[in-house]
């Protein structure tokens, strides 16, 4: 079976050929997708039974001295003295997880520093990206910001203008709560039909963790900020980029955030650190990184990351400026392009909805290009502007398949197909690509992206 | 202001001695309790607007030239090319957090591979625990055990023994599900009395993760478990010491999970990769590391960690056996023992609270040792089993103080005073302490662990 080069190390890919035994696949087939759960518990169990001779990996057993050499022969990690407690002050993955990482696409951009890392989304589990992990994008390289040196300033048509420093703001009431990030242009080259091989390159600009912060609001209040005629807000970051983005008031009143802490601890440098913007549900550039300054003022900006990247080619040839809203949007990440199904027979299928306008209300899932649709299970908690796991039961016959996503959000908002997004905003976008993602099941097994409008 | 030698970095002491304006302090404290978010609020302003002269931290401005070298001054991060992105492909927190990290008690055990570390509670926020400082608890030491060598049986009284290997478990349907563990001695030195300096000592063998995994039930069903007369299982871990825990047949069918994933990745090492079992409530014995297999039975194991260890002595000299559930229980981790408070003035004060039978319901806090208490703010989310933040504003007059916390969970149990869990408990058991904690805080800001029965 080929494997892709640019593949990451896929789960599915580890066990033999062998995985399930051809009494399973016979067995859960038979039971139809409706039933497809209860059956597999049930089918796996009487071929299980069946399976003693055959060598099948999931396989019924005598007793312990049953042939498997892992479990008759004593394994060092179980007669010997492991390493020590706090032998790491502060814990890594375990060395057989080294190819899960943040990759860059080679060449985007001219520099290294004006550059985006993917989020392995093939990988995860649950909706907390491990930190580590969380997706870049920097317009001037990421900087580790001594925290006793950083400011936060807040003017422009406010009471008082004032200075903060990190301690004032950590003696400000306190709030966490859980959001994703994407990026604006997630799923940006599938505009143009280039079948980015993975979910890691074709969604990985996308990340979701526990913020712990400020309400920007509170501290409005306490500059004494106009929110009548101060119809807009400035964000600034103290990187080389001085990334500055406009906010409008509105949401700053809402749910915004000033952030200093994610998924338990101190922002990371790439994330930020010290502190923050969260515009939650909005396009990533609006969390401005290495928050140094808000501006209130009664108008738009136009600041370059307005003016002339971040804005959708709409199909008259006029630019959509000030967009920002992340739409309802779901992708399957396992399986997923690159990976490989091993065998015929029941699979967890699974992946992450979210929506910039609320909860995620349904997932469904299709495995015929999306003429029949099954509901997934969403696992709890399922929380606004957050990212929501789902999870479908699924068997596999062996024939070549097209396995899509669609969520539906708070707002009764589907994800649309292709053709439905194009109708409205045609091919020459960058951004905002919140289109129905379909991955094709090969005869083989071999799991890759293809367009289906 | 002396701090202790065992102190991790608190927050809390970096600002100057100046950090809020004696006006502010002024200000707010005539605000009183009630009204001390809005009054701190306004009197922030208005102190502020006020401070310009005073040199104070959070101060109020006329320009950005107007003082402060770190806004005036060009700062380097910000006229530079930082780093670019995927230059750490899994990254790490700041430089400047080094000082947070898990922390073993010297010469607790007599090797340091049957320890503990403890997590530094006092820098966390939130209620997801960083994967790299979540506490260890080792009777062998960690392990790294590689996922293809490694293999789960489940045998005993079921229909069929089974040998899984790692790809077969991750084949059955996933759930996804935020959880504390939290190690049956936890506190357990306050029995008696003895005060540890800080929170991360009294109360850091507790975290919280989002756990992905298979459901217990959906595993012994595929075995055919006969859950009528085995009604326990026996977990049993791969590593030296072969950690063997009794667990009922109802909690196994209820919500025990066999887990591979942690906070959105692959378990850590030193939390059991790649497979561990989390029993939601329970004390973190039972949630078996490295697990290699489950045994289905029709009576209790009595194994060396259930008939030696892990039993609270009771005051008529007997041995109470098989306790597990964690009541109750609740803390203030910030401000904390070790840490000071460096004026007077406005706190955000902040802490977990948790339960082993369900949600937490409410949060009370105390300034006054107990007397009177007021209801403090959750954060979401609120979930079974899980850690739930809360916070609570409050206004410091510069006299000492006992702080405390009391958590009623959704059974309505309330967290007791030390006098009360002595009343049916005595003062000879190690593990299952959940009293309320008390804090002082002294004139000097200077606080510390206090007893208050």
């Amino acid at each position: 079976m080929s494997i892709r080069k640019e593949t990451p190390a896929g789960r599915l890919k580890k066990a033999p050929e062998s995985f399930v035994s051809p009494e399973l696949v016979h067995d859960i087939s038979r039971q139809g997708l409706d039933d497809a759960r209860r059956g597999f518990l049930k089918a796996s169990f009487a071929a299980a039974a069946a399976a003693v001779a055959s060598g099948a990996s999931a396989r019924a057993i005598a007793s312990p001295a049953d042939g498997d050499p892992m479990i008759t022969e004593p394994r060092p990690w179980s007669t010997s003295l492991g390493q020590p407690v706090a032998s790491r002050p502060y814990g890594l993955p375990s060395k057989f997880e080294a190819n899960l990482k943040r990759r860059q696409s080679p060449g985007l951009t001219q520099t290294n520093q004006s550059s985006v890392s993917f989020a392995p989304l093939q990988g995860f589990f649950g909706i907390i990206t491990p930190s580590g992990l969380h997706f870049e994008r920097h317009h001037q390289g990421w900087v580790d910001i001594d925290p006793e040196q950083h400011r936060f300033m807040i003017n422009g048509m406010v009471r008082q203008p004032k200075v903060y420093t990190m301690d004032d703001l950590m003696r400000f009431p306190s709030v966490s709560r859980m959001h994703f990030i994407e990026c604006g242009a997630n799923t940006g080259m599938e505009w143009g039909n280039v079948a980015v091989p993975t979910v890691q390159y074709t969604h990985g600009m996308l990340s979701c963790s526990e913020f712990t912060g400020v309400l920007l609001k509170d501290l409005l209040d306490d500059c004494g900020a106009d929110t009548k005629n101060g119809r807009f807000i400035l964000a600034e970051g103290a990187d080389g980029s001085s990334m500055t983005r406009t906010i409008s008031m509105e949401a700053a009143l809402d749910d915004v955030l000033v952030v200093y802490g994610m998924n338990g601890e101190m922002l990371r440098p790439e994330n930020g650190y010290p502190l923050r913007l969260v515009v939650p549900g909005v396009q990533g550039v609006s969390s401005v990184k290495w928050l140094r300054r808000i501006e209130v003022g009664d108008q738009p900006w136009n600041a370059k990351d307005e003016a002339v990247h971040y804005m959708d080619m709409m199909p008259d040839g006029l630019m959509r400026q000030y967009t920002s809203i992340q739409e309802c949007k779901s992708v399957i990440t396992t399986p997923s392009g690159g990976q490989a199904l091993l065998a015929k027979g029941f699979y967890n299928v699974s992946g992450l909805a979210w929506s910039g306008r609320g909860k995620v209300k349904q997932v469904d899932v299709s495995f015929d290009g999306g003429k029949n649709w099954r509901t997934a299970r969403l696992e709890g908690p399922v929380l606004d502007k957050c990212l929501t796991r789902f999870n479908i039961d699924w068997v596999w016959d062996g024939s070549p398949v097209i396995m899509q996503s669609r969520a539906i959000d708070s707002t009764d908002f589907v994800q649309p197909r292709y053709r439905q997004l194009r109708e409205v905003r045609g091919s020459r976008s960058v951004y905002h690509n919140n289109a129905i993602q379909s991955w094709k099941v090969a005869e083989s097994g071999e799991v890759s992206n293809v367009h289906v409008e």
